[in-house]
């Protein structure tokens, strides 16, 4: 559980815009950064290619528009670097290298930084969220995210492929990012939508003290997942309310699509809460079913032999008395076990009669 | 419950706008698509006719006024020649392939894409939600909806007797649609509330498990249906505050009914929701209920017998001295066997009058 | 049930305005409509009296003010008659057929309709809510309850004896009957806070099953009367504020007025509700205490009596053997018996004492 | 309870404005009213004395500035005359004499009426809230007030200092009127902490029956005091919005103070709503622990006793045959005894030690 | 859990602006003040030197910037004089002497006060929150906090490295303090999500009555952290929002990034809140698991032995009749013996088949 809530924070009181290298365990999380790049020239994409943090190109408007992505976490000097060449605010550094931001985005001048939250399913279905860091300056679009994760599979596709929309200006390779990114969380919440079909399964069939484990796990990570993706969708409406002017007509049609996502990725989630609460109560009530079912089945069997051991218990005594006519005498008659059995019987009778009539079995 | 959550999405990073042929299990559901036509002449509404998606007349400002309905899903391939020839934007006819999108309403210049969801109950009363795409041109209002669920049966029937509202204009006809959509909800509310009025009662008299499984299954199909239903009512409030060029002022006021009616559901789906909250918590009570009855008359049972079964354990005990008097004398006395019946009685009604005093039965 | 949840609905599609005959079931309840008249002539207010429907006065500016009073549900056909007369929009005229309607305001030109849901607890002390439905015209004011509810008892008194305010303009005659249906609530809502306090005694004293049934009762009517009272208060709210044109300076004033009962309505009838889920946590929780109670005791006899019926079944074996002096030789010893019942006591005071320690009891 | 939500209402349909005498149980309950006047002369304030109703002066801009304090619920004849003299609308004067309104603020022309709620503690602990009128007119400031509670001794104590700020005009004088009725809350609160806080002691404890009926007690107050205390807070926000041309710079920098303390109040209201929910699960889980104990103790006690109870019952039998070596020989054996209790004690020990492995005790 | 909700408040009426005197327990509370200087000469700033309450320097814009820490609680005079010589206003007096005030920004002309609440762990990991009050003034800025707590460690640090920012406005030093204050809530906030997952592994675990205990704790630390820091992003948003005049636009580049801080404090807060209702639904789910396996193992004990238990009373019965062929003439069989084991095997065993049936086991 840990990960998920902590966060990588300064000393209170550090001067802000400070960069801090990562300690050795948040380092071995996100890897060590590679980097790629690929510009736009004579209005087609050249190749995606690594370059070393050293290669990193200067941006402007007279420059051609380039795509660099950083994969994993850049160290404090290679974000200085980059920070120098594309015009990155010393703010903006600290937020992409302290990582586990809150959803945001902020505005500089004429560049953009988005920071989003990607949620990933890891090999054992354990839950993450990566950052998601996107600077678009002059002529230049960074992403910065961590190693193990890449929503950028179809972006680069395209880009090769030059298919679909063109992506040649900034604002539009942005929100070709951004929307890679929102929808990759789809066929996560799909999968959380699975897991909690079969939690329901198991809670309505055969309900273990694993299932409330995983139960109480699900909601943990729907808490989790609500606080980083409830401000995405705020993100995307700033986009498009306040920093319209970074966009074209045109991408911002697009990007109503990408907040339309980000409301239906919302809604999800919150269903998912909704379900989640409705199985435990339905967990807790088919407890109390079969606490019930034990009682009642206790409660018959006791209410039947109670009376009937006791009744065993009283010839069992030793009175005798050589002439009392008190003392047992049923214990010499003829017939008198089988008038004790007979009694026992019509005890036993009575005691059913009564549980069916009250509609206990 | 599949298929009330799962959702027909592009892989993250497809180009948005790309259509997607639907896969076999969804063409399955939805169905191949039958295109009908009703065209005006003459102040008049001409006949419905079915038609192929060849003939699918192309719309403007100088044709008679078109309603072409289309029952099913329709290919990509029928879809973009449709785009073409009614001018429905690529975003558009992507929400009309994908399906389970929000409730939203969309503008393209002088067009309008409107997506509702319409629930539905299937034969053996599992509900299901449809899509109904509604698209006004010029000209030209198309329905797109699944192939079993038809709510325009009215509508056509008011076509042919041109009845009512003369449904003249294509914002007129917008109007009809959506009016006959929204209030498609109403009787399967109706079979909602009747369902929750069964469960009460059942709850209420004599529970048992498969109750509460079907309490938690209706309370699952509320969720989803709040889901959906809720962005409807959001949807006719955009369109009667930011699209209300597009309509009459006459139809304006129309439209302020339909708004009416998507609060009136929304009402009566929170009021379900609060009922079956409700529900549950009285089931949970009478199960509790229950539990304290079993574990009364267990109480009673034990503590009656116990001290009892114990008194008659200790006549059964096979003390015998010759001399001395602590051996059980009273196994001997003439009055022995009845003094102890006498205790017997005497500690069963103390026990008897005790539980009297403290109300447990 | 059924009523509180039902609907009297068109078939989906029904072009709007249709004014559809009652159902018999539905006209049962609400009674044949009675219609009575009373104008203002020179200055003072005529008596009131019974007319037909054919007697209905058209209205306008040149005309007396006057107020048609309908007891019960009209007939489609005399509602049209009066809508004729008196200038009601076929859309108001269905909304006070179809009943069952959200509180609304709705405005045509210098008219105004105005729906209410007016609480009432018939003889058994069943909670219903009735349409009230006033309408504003030019010099008219016509007011439409259900058959077995007046709540203008007091306005007739006031018009007779002219006392209080004037009521002499079609606004003043307005605010009367609203100010008079609102207040209808306070009664009736007095009555549900009496239920409460009585289940509030009930079930801090002595609960039983019936309890739960009538508190859920309760439950469902508050979850109902919310629904249908909280947008009275935005009825109200508009009419202060989109409709002021219609009202004097003065009649405005005395609205706040109606305006603060409506919000001290809600304020009551949310108190109930969190008052009615604290019931229930207090029912769950007393439950809890008893079932605590019986387990308490039922232990403390078990844990007592368990020991000594296995000490007292001991000595009821049969071992036996002529030299071994291991066959329970204490049976044969002078002070055997004693000895027994000593361990037995031991046994017990040990267990009681050990309950003490513990504060069973 | 009654007293915490019955009001004091006309028939519906009275004509408003209408001052209906109190009942004989409320005039009792407000006692008769007490009037004193304090008159400012040259700067400084006079003392103040009891006055007869019929001495109230007149109010008016050339009049000196006056502060007549009603203790006690004055009749509808002495409220008329108040009203008379110093200019009391009559909806003013209805909502003084029917008590038990909602906080609110009510403007007439240059006058101001502000209703609050005052809550109080009785001498049993019981709290109860009292309606504060305060009404500011030309020259006049007139407070009534329930006859047991008197929130201004300070303010009087400063009028006779002249100490702290002048109160040299009416706002200020309202003002300082308003600061002494919110922050009369505060004690109250405080001790509505300490109760919370014994109870908390209690329930983690040593529960009993009484503790939840406290609970509840004080879950009823909090949603009685948030009902008439939430609203306080927008009566101050609408003075300093609304009114603040009846305010001098200098005082409405006061009145932010008394915002901030309705605000305060607030928050501490809520955070004891949420500190009783709080408490009320934990009282519930710690009935659930304790039957879980009791539960354990009884089970442990049974299933070590039942088989031993069933061993020794097995050697209770009468089997017996001459020659039979089935019929229980080992009876008879020189160490048949011993070996009983030797199987005894291992199945006693074997469940011990199943008990100690499944960590229940 | 006093100290927590108490408050330090005058008698309600008292002259607002009053400084009171501190009571004994309140001043051992807070420690009595040291107060302590550094000023900014010549573009560098001085030692931090600690000087007397005589020794406080005199603000105006001819006047270096100066930064005066009051460290511990001063007592009114001291604060009465500190006011007059930096311009403090009577009522911020006021609220910084009473102390556990809400967070809020007051403005007095161009001087700002800002009060927040410092969460802070004691050595016994008790949470407690301490009042820091900044004020802005003329050349000046001002920190007030509770003896106990420093959290401008790194903020000296920089004043004498000249590090980071250079702090050499008032706005920029009232920044630096914000940050640090705020940012304090970070490493206390990461101590409770310690807590939290501590709880949980006991919970999932091994829970016991302590658990219980403990989680009501950390509940009701985060209603009172909740309680003061929601305010406090309100606070920062109205120096961004309100009062931007007197920052310069790079300081409200920073505070922007304070403001996202204050969102992430709230946000952690909140799903804590959420995990710990999650943890208690655990713990009573948990319960509700154990009591139902204690219940279990009871019911299958005693279903077993309480039918066999009855059989070995049947043949210990006295029985006996010479000739009488029904007085169990088994007890003489040669096989009878074994008979009876093979009977009660048997029923042991159906026992066990119906139970593993049902999955009991």
């Amino acid at each position: 559980m840990t990960r998920l809530f902590h966060k990588h924070y300064h000393p209170a009181g550090t001067a802000p815009g400070t960069l801090r290298e990562l300690s050795m365990e948040q380092a071995a999380l996100h890897g060590p950064a590679t980097f790629s790049l690929a510009c736009r020239d004579a209005g087609r994409w050249g190749e995606v290619c690594e370059i070393g943090p050293e290669s990193i190109p200067e941006s402007g408007p007279d420059k051609p528009l380039c795509w660099l992505h950083v994969q994993g976490m850049p160290t404090a000097e290679e974000l200085e670097r980059l920070g120098d060449r594309v015009g990155l605010h010393p703010l903006a550094q600290e937020d992409i290298l302290n990582g586990g931001q809150r959803p945001k985005v902020e505005r500089f001048d004429a560049s953009l930084v988005v920071i989003l939250g990607i949620p990933e399913v890891d090999a054992e279905g354990g839950l993450h969220l990566y950052q998601l860091s996107l600077f678009m300056g002059s002529n230049i679009v960074v992403s910065v995210i961590a190693e193990n994760l890449d929503p950028f599979i179809e972006v680069r596709r395209r880009l090769k492929e030059r298919g679909g929309r063109a992506l040649g200006e900034p604002d539009d390779l942005l929100y070709g990012l951004l929307d890679a990114g929102v929808d990759h969380a789809f066929p996560v919440l799909d999968g959380v939508g699975e897991r909690i079909e079969e939690l329901e399964m198991e809670i309505l069939n055969r309900p273990d003290s694993s299932t409330l484990e995983r139960l109480h796990g699900l909601k943990r990570e729907l808490i989790m997942l609500r606080r980083y993706l409830w401000p995405t969708r705020e993100v995307i409406n700033q986009l498009l309310r306040d920093h319209n002017d970074l966009f074209t007509p045109d991408t911002r049609l697009w990007m109503r699509d990408v907040y339309d996502h980000t409301v239906q990725v919302m809604d999800l989630v919150e269903s998912y809460r909704d379900m989640t609460a409705s199985l435990l109560d339905i967990y807790l009530s088919s407890m109390s079913n079969r606490l019930n079912e034990s009682m009642r089945t206790l409660t018959i069997i006791a209410t039947i032999f109670m009376p009937l051991t006791f009744i065993v218990g009283v010839y069992g005594m030793n009175f005798a008395h050589p002439t009392s006519p008190f003392a047992m005498p049923e214990l010499g008659w003829y017939w008198g076990y089988p008038m004790v059995w007979g009694l026992m019987i019509a005890v036993a009778i009575g005691m059913v009669v009564w549980f069916k009539r009250k509609h206990w079995f």
